[in-house]
């Protein structure tokens, strides 16, 4: 129904979401293109997909709280049930389980995409975000969480990070698991144990204890649930039992390797990750900087990615990076680039009525790779070099009649006001002169 | 809820839209790439926002077939009405009208984003697809227009289209209400005939006249009526009516420019591209091929964008180019890229527990700039080349303990066997192995 609207509209965007004007979008091209290339160095390939599938997709595997009150969810005109993805997993789950048969796994694959939950905005929490997903399918061995963590590691420093900057911490679901049996603990108490861990900084010291001998029938004690607390890898690797001993080991293993690579990361008991998702290791990402000091990032081994499809077994191990928290990460860091003008050189025109010099000398350069913007504004020679400073363009050229008898014409860098004649025969002058300012 | 599902889930994407495998993700990153480097030589600034927007933002402008009959339009968690763009103009309008103090005009802008419609899926439409924007805002100049025209006509050939493969197809609603003002029609009248040429081919050529003399108070006759159909520019430029003329030289002028830079535009007074949006010229790209001879992509000035927001004047020129249509006329023309392996170099390792020289050698090739590739299955050195072919890689190299004690390795090119041995100490030189063959 079109409205005759009296009231006029607002311009604020949707609530939780960013628009992004040219820096913004400078800055997440930046994020984007680093992220691009680091996994592109490594062999990974890109993949996609719409950003809109079936919510039965995330019935059957996403954590409760998201589906029922954290996601985009609605009925499309046809009666189909839609959801915004909140997470890429399922989808490439899907599409990895649709085309089994046809990929050579181990694949290496990437994506950098939306996704979108419904909660209260915050720092580093929006509405939308989006995120880079690195990911093997197709191998359960150490070598693939090496690489994964080199990835990590690798990435962070891709954007400037210093090793001093941000600690990688690593834990083991495998680990966690044994050590549960070793005490005796059922699944089901094992679970419940889990549950009351996740929930250990909302509650008191106390009332934690209390309730995780309950929960695991006094199995066990409270000096055992204060030693775990702080227990360092050496703790697992001196257990009596050979479970635990074992996946104490293989963690170990995978710091040894790392060190070599030149990746160090820490042992941290205590970091979970929704670990009911996770079958192998765990690790994520964390901002040493005392004024920002927060999880960036996170990943880990999910051997079960196909469960929901009946498609068999597919191990997996990877990460997902969100680009609102690395942003943050990057400001804090001081690591953002500063602006770039949209144009490297801004040509003035004292007679647009005849301008075909000018254009073919703009199509000329823009053959050699410049970014040439010509007048439109048809005003005075001083106001459209106000307007290319306006815009940060650094050097400006008048081309007229003049400029087209003599064959050569003047650049000028803006702020230093250095002037160069170029003339038109050697065109491929105007690149130092340009780059040499960038 | 978590539910214990027993049915396996289907694998399929949501109805009328794409998952995007890797080949397809590499054609979408092709198509983006020339888009985005084709503009930025011209001075424009990328911005993007969320694809989620308040749904008054459509009630004022779209046409109401879209609004009330394709968006995906739903309630938020919180009670607000939310759709998903189904077009970008209404966002950059708004993002412009929030800033317009800040931002010196005129303004060069472009973005790459998805838009959404619910409709059935079909050739050349589907439910979310991508569109490159261009468009200049705060110029009414006949610059502007031409600008405009030669990058619609430079992205065509940017990716490799010949002028033979494409017509551009130019009109204008200035012509067109001078003309209809010649007739003596009121706005009314105006509007009720354009109704009726909308929907010419939907009606006989009998019912269209009759409707059309009606709707009109009979100030055109049939002759006129006829004569429309076929008219070409002279006839506009001879009109007794001064407006008529002037706004046919306006057109004849910016053909006259177009040509002198090589871009050649066909006058059509039947283009419509819904009038109703556009207040000066409009223009459409059509495919020649007889195969495919469909509009790819079009746009035109539309000097009411602010409006909706009561914030003042702001003209705009411009166009929208979507990935779908523009993907059918590649492919028609064969212009699409060959499909490209996921890394330069495959590096197979005889015994992976001894990998450091590996990572080390990998490393270095990394910083070349090339992509690779270390094996991850640690199967048998045959299976690991099947493997690398398999991914379409063309180089592997084989390494081990007797490469490290040797200081060299080899490297083979699939396909030809071709093998070549290069010393660590000269690196550089797989750079021109692996650049040949690309």
């Amino acid at each position: 129904m079109v409205t005759s609207r009296r009231e006029p509209l607002s311009t604020e965007p949707y609530k939780g979401v960013r628009d992004l004007y040219p820096y913004d979008m400078q800055v997440q091209s930046f994020i984007f293109e680093i992220m691009r290339r680091t996994v592109m160095q490594y062999g990974y390939a890109e993949y996609g997909a719409s950003l809109l599938e079936p919510t039965e997709l995330y019935l059957a595997k996403t954590s409760e709280e998201i589906v029922t009150e954290q996601t985009y969810s609605f009925r499309d005109r046809g009666d189909r049930e839609v959801t915004l993805r909140p997470e890429m997993t399922p989808t490439v789950a899907r599409m990895i389980a649709a085309r089994k048969r046809e990929l050579a796994f181990p694949l290496r694959w990437f994506s950098i995409v939306n996704v979108f939950r419904y909660e209260r905005p915050q720092r580093g929490r929006l509405r939308e975000h989006w995120q880079l997903n690195v990911d093997i399918f197709g191998s359960s061995r150490a070598d693939a969480d090496e690489e994964v963590l080199v990835l990590t590691h690798r990435l962070m420093t891709a954007f400037g990070a210093a090793d001093s900057d941000f600690t990688i911490y690593l834990n083991s679901r495998k680990l966690y698991l044994a050590l549960m049996q070793a005490y005796g603990l059922s699944d089901t108490e094992t679970r419940a144990f889990q549950g009351i861990r996740d929930r250990r900084e909302k509650i008191s010291d106390e009332q934690f204890k209390r309730e995780a001998l309950s929960l695991t029938g006094n199995k066990l004690t409270v000096a055992d649930i204060e030693s775990l607390g702080k227990a360092s890898l050496d703790f697992f690797l001196n257990h009596a039992n050979d479970n635990v001993r074992r996946a104490a080991e293989e963690i170990a293993n995978l710091a040894k390797k790392l060190a070599e690579r030149g990746v160090s990361v820490r042992f941290d008991f205590d970091l979970e990750r929704g670990f009911d998702y996770y079958t192998g290791i765990v690790f994520e990402v964390f901002d040493t900087n005392p004024m920002n000091k927060r999880s960036i990032f996170g990943g880990g081994r999910y051997d079960n990615l196909l469960d929901i499809f009946d498609a068999g077994e597919m191990p997996a191990v990877g990460f997902g990076l969100g680009d609102v928290t690395l942003r943050d990460f990057l400001e804090t860091h001081n690591l953002l680039p500063p602006p770039k003008p949209s144009a490297d050189l801004y040509l003035c025109r004292p007679d647009s009525e005849k301008s075909d010099y000018v254009h073919a000398l703009a199509a000329k350069m823009r053959e050699l790779g410049l970014r040439v913007a010509v007048d439109l504004s048809g005003k005075s020679i001083g106001d459209q070099i106000k307007f290319a400073d306006k815009h940060g363009v650094r050097h400006i050229a008048v081309i007229g009649t003049v400029e087209l008898k003599k064959g050569s014409f003047t650049v000028r860098e803006l702020v230093s006001g250095t002037e160069t004649t170029i003339p038109e025969s050697n065109l491929d002058q105007i690149l130092e002169i340009v780059k040499q300012a960038q």
